[in-house]
């Protein structure tokens, strides 16, 4: 016998029946405010082209990393998810035989956020009532692909139907924006914009930088030889992101270490990284310079900039080999921000104008460095609960640890990071209830009066990230 | 409309009825205890000369740095708030205008302590009972003025209606202590009494470190160009310090590190730093020899020792460059104490009446670092929860976090460490909320009888701090 | 007048009545469950021999090193609670006296778990029924001593009457093993085993390494000249405690790290270490290049590997000097995982069959690191909050912090790791009602459908230690 699939109306909200009854006050005021998407990975083409989505694992598993990590981790191979090896070796590839691997073992994702936004999805967009199982495995394949060919589950359609006032995407500093480009040309009026994601050009250490340079230079005219040139042509391409709308930059160095180089001593550093086979000591000098250096220029062109710092890429070597990248075994480490963003914030720390989000894996950093920083330093916010920390309890742990320091108003609202495009209502609702179930438990204990737990349940829903991202 | 102000007679109380029941009955039983505040900053002269407080900016807004750092985090510039530049340049000189640009900016503190503290010192020490905004701010200026211009508003008359048994003060090597003499003298019955913190003569980073050792000779007549010499003028110090009632000392270095030289290295030592312009190595080096030296010294003397390290001082160089210390500029660093105290425990860890009072403003090394090493030094106890983390959820890690393993009998009830005079009852019956919230929590979970529940929370609220801080 | 003692039914459980409820229904079906010990420390002889145990202090106090260090915490010195001093000095031999003196400071464990387990054992195993006091202290005395003497309170007997299904010992890589020998030929049906912890024979900063070397390969017939002798020789050690029924080993260094030298690198540093006198960087680097060499093993020998790091042992050279190891002056530091576990994950992250389950007493760790790793190779498992962690703040801490990235098949259930005997059953109950309360707040808040919280918490309590330690 199938269970019932029931997402319960009270999810995430305080167990007390006051509390539940101010949260759910709070947010029956906030559940229904457009969704602010200003951070995430979805694909510009799906807007440009409005093709329909496949099928159930090519659109639910095999692009989210937390499923493939998960089952990574309970001997599930990513070839029997449809994962294909790199040197061309065997992998399943009938979409129902990978979609009942997954649905088997469903069970391993209990008491996890991927199991809520599923269910949610499930529930909420494609309107199945039975629990995900082996035994219902069949039945969600066949639902869900049969929605999937319906008009009103293109990405347009949804797009509306998820009631989505902004979208950003992130994209490479070489990306030459085609999607973006033909969307703006088409005329339909969702606004799906890029952000600035330069690693590809700031990083010595990807193996292919000294090529992407090459690139740059090719791409924005300018003469990479020299750093100066060099910083031109991130300049153009900045330029070229903002023509299409993006309001924002975004960085994910493995530490958030910055520098302020005199100008002769970063142009000798260039040099050498320019170069390739930089070592370890000029990457991570390079990258910590390339932060101070976009800062700068946020300054001047009013980009949004994001730091995502502290996540080891690629930590799993034969699995990296084996696939790629983003296949789950990126792993957060240890990151400080006191010493590491000094140099930016001796510079910067003022500018006018200026606005640097900050984000940590290492969420030890918010009650001790990060909301000490954000709660002085006028260029700063903090970004919210990111990646590993972004669900019920990694949310509450971000607002206790910060909120008594930093208040509501160093903080940006919601970032659901995804490329999971039909999560994103899902996501935005467990975010939406998380805060108003923090605020109702500051109302029930008279740390703050109903009406204004009212009026910051609007604002950390909707226009806190519509002002520091500038939408 | 103004909305009406109204402390919450259960604020910080467990949401539970059953638990919430439980709490305010131990509450009950520690309100009207007497305050010790054996660690703050007010000021000796204030009682000295008991004259009038002047108006609300001077008094709740210019010297509390958390005030200051959230508003120039949102952009209000030092100047507006009446905050001098140390160059001599414009700043508001209006009372009235200072007090209505804070009004205006009321609800960045939504949710903070300072929110809190100042809406209980508005209600209950100025019977205001509209909330603090643009609208009401000519109402609050005018009502906090006429308040303090009452004899019963003077410093004195508010030492009594607070309940304060003991106000201690904080107190440079080199301060002559003259309101501390005079308040001896006065035959005034109240007990404020000076605290010994010697960092202007032990710490070699700081500007005027070399003058200082000359200012500290000539204090004490004795021959500072010798470490003995030193030694012995800084016993003197303390001397005179416990003379004046003062039971404690108050140690503030960037680490938690000790060191424990042999004598004659640690006379080279001395040489070399007293000649100014140390090395980083050396000023280190040498603070931490100096905590070791001073927990000897308690240990000959009976004066109970404070360190609270983990502080980057002056973190914003433009603001300190035009405004000096304690604008709000100081962050918290990852503090480490297992290695870093290690010297000093080695020599003084079991010292028959020796007690260290260790803070933290890195509160990971609760559970981890603090808490073990107090469940097992006996010279060792654990302060309360610091700075940042004085806050009912910073104060509920700490009890979460350190009770498991060095109990209730290893910590030393409330510090309200503050210059924030008007706001020492606020916070002090914050604190007895928080606690009993805790306890009403362990009884409610089978954790602790509520018989010893009402023992604990007396203890908490009293006679830990009078016995651990030997008052 | 005796206080009662008295177990609340509830405790631990969430305080909401609808949560309370669902953990009451969820720890029903818990209760009576088996108990599985995979990890502990008590005497193997108590069940080879089966001779009474003596009296309170000797069973209750002298060998509980959370006891012993609380109490010297507090003043009272270890001679007085009867622990014999090494230079042959005075102590207290009195087991009534020694009692005593325990019974007047049972107010210091308030709010620990020292006193949740010992008020356990107290009413659930000796049917006492007033608190622990001074006053009460030689009726706890003389009641205790009654029971020992009764068969019913002999170890066999108590193994059933605890309903335990395996008990798993710890013992040195030299033990010979006698009493598991007189176990496994005893004929009696109760399962205890040994664990493999050769920390003796792997740590050169040990004292008396050199010597351990030279037994190891008399016990063991190898040439332990050579590191291919020495590595057949812990071979072997490894496949006679397999004999005895040994399903797992143990490993206690005080960092993560691990290392994967090249086989001549590798024995040059044994050659290196065998002399003695090894420096700090041989002797961690040969510590980390073990757990590699054991992870190796234990991929061909299936022997599940435990890896237990992050103590500074004997901290307090003056106790460590008076009364020897293991007195409580353990004390974590802080530990990386991300850096220090990747030589061995390199080799044997995905290797077929291998089970390496990391502690930590840096509980900072559980989120950032030791979630997603364990959240991403199949290798690795999450052991349960160790140590000082072992409570119920510090078991929920867990919880919240791991379920999100790893979920719950990730985790291997509870270890008491304890020489407690009789606490065992409270030391698990605990840990069940603590998951209980964990799960019945997932369900009260819709992150768990209350069908799969049945589920889990019999994998929690029976099904997933069974699994992961291959009992």
């Amino acid at each position: 016998m199938p269970q019932p699939l029931r997402l319960d109306p009270d999810r995430f909200f305080p167990i007390d029946p006051r509390a539940r009854g101010v949260a759910r006050d709070l947010f029956a005021g906030v559940e229904r405010k457009p969704i602010l998407s200003p951070h995430g990975h979805t694909d510009p083409a799906w807007f440009a082209t409005d093709t329909p989505f496949l099928d159930a694992p090519s659109l639910l598993v095999q692009p989210d990393h937390y499923l493939l990590r998960m089952l990574y981790s309970q001997g599930v191979v990513l070839e029997a998810l449809g994962i294909a090896p790199l040197d061309g070796g065997d992998f399943e590839r009938d979409p129902r035989a990978i979609w009942r691997t997954f649905a088997a073992h469903y069970p391993l994702f209990r008491g996890t956020p991927s199991r809520a936004w599923l269910d949610h999805v499930f529930s909420a967009v494609f309107d199945l009532d039975v629990r995900l199982s082996a035994e219902t495995a069949d039945h969600y394949f066949d639902t869900i692909g049969a929605r999937l060919a319906e008009p009103s589950f293109r990405p347009r359609a949804l797009y509306d139907r998820f009631n989505i006032e902004v979208l950003a995407t992130t994209d490479r500093a070489l990306d030459t924006l085609e999607h973006h480009t033909a969307l703006r040309a088409s005329g339909w009026p969702g606004r799906v914009i890029p952000t600035f994601r330069p690693d590809d050009v700031t990083d010595p250490d990807r193996e292919d930088f000294v090529s992407n340079l090459e690139r740059l230079g090719v791409l924005t005219g300018e003469d990479v030889g020299s750093f100066a040139g060099y910083l031109r042509a991130l300049a153009a391409r900045r330029a070229s992101f903002r023509a299409l709308g993006a309001s924002a930059t975004d960085h994910g160095p493995p530490s958030a270490m910055t520098a302020d180089l005199a100008p002769a001593a970063a142009a000798d550093l260039y040099a050498r990284v320019r170069r390739g086979g930089a070592t370890a000591e000029d990457a991570g000098l390079f990258r910590a310079q390339m932060l101070t250096e976009m800062a700068r220029m946020s300054a001047e062109d009013g980009m949004v900039m994001q730091i995502h710092p502290g996540s080891w890429r690629n930590h799993n070597p034969a699995l990296f080999a084996r696939f790629g990248r983003d296949k789950g075994a990126d792993i957060p480490r240890p990151t400080t921000y006191v010493d590491a963003l000094k140099p930016l914030l001796d510079r910067f720390g003022e500018a006018k104008g200026l606005t640097v989000i900050v984000f940590t894996l290492d969420d030890t950093a918010y009650a001790r460095e990060l909301a000490p920083l954000a709660g002085h330093y006028p260029a700063l916010r903090l970004g919210p609960a990111w990646w590993f920390h972004d669900a019920p309890e990694g949310m509450m742990r971000f607002r206790r640890a910060t909120t008594e320091t930093a208040g509501f108003y160093n903080t940006v609202g919601f970032n659901d990071d995804t490329r999971a495009f039909f999560s994103i209502p899902a996501r935005h609702d467990m975010a939406r209830r998380v805060d108003c179930a923090y605020l109702a438990e500051l109302v029930a204990t008279g740390r703050l009066d109903e009406d204004e737990a009212h009026t910051v349940a609007g604002e950390l829903a909707y226009d806190l990230p519509k002002a520091a991202y500038r939408l």
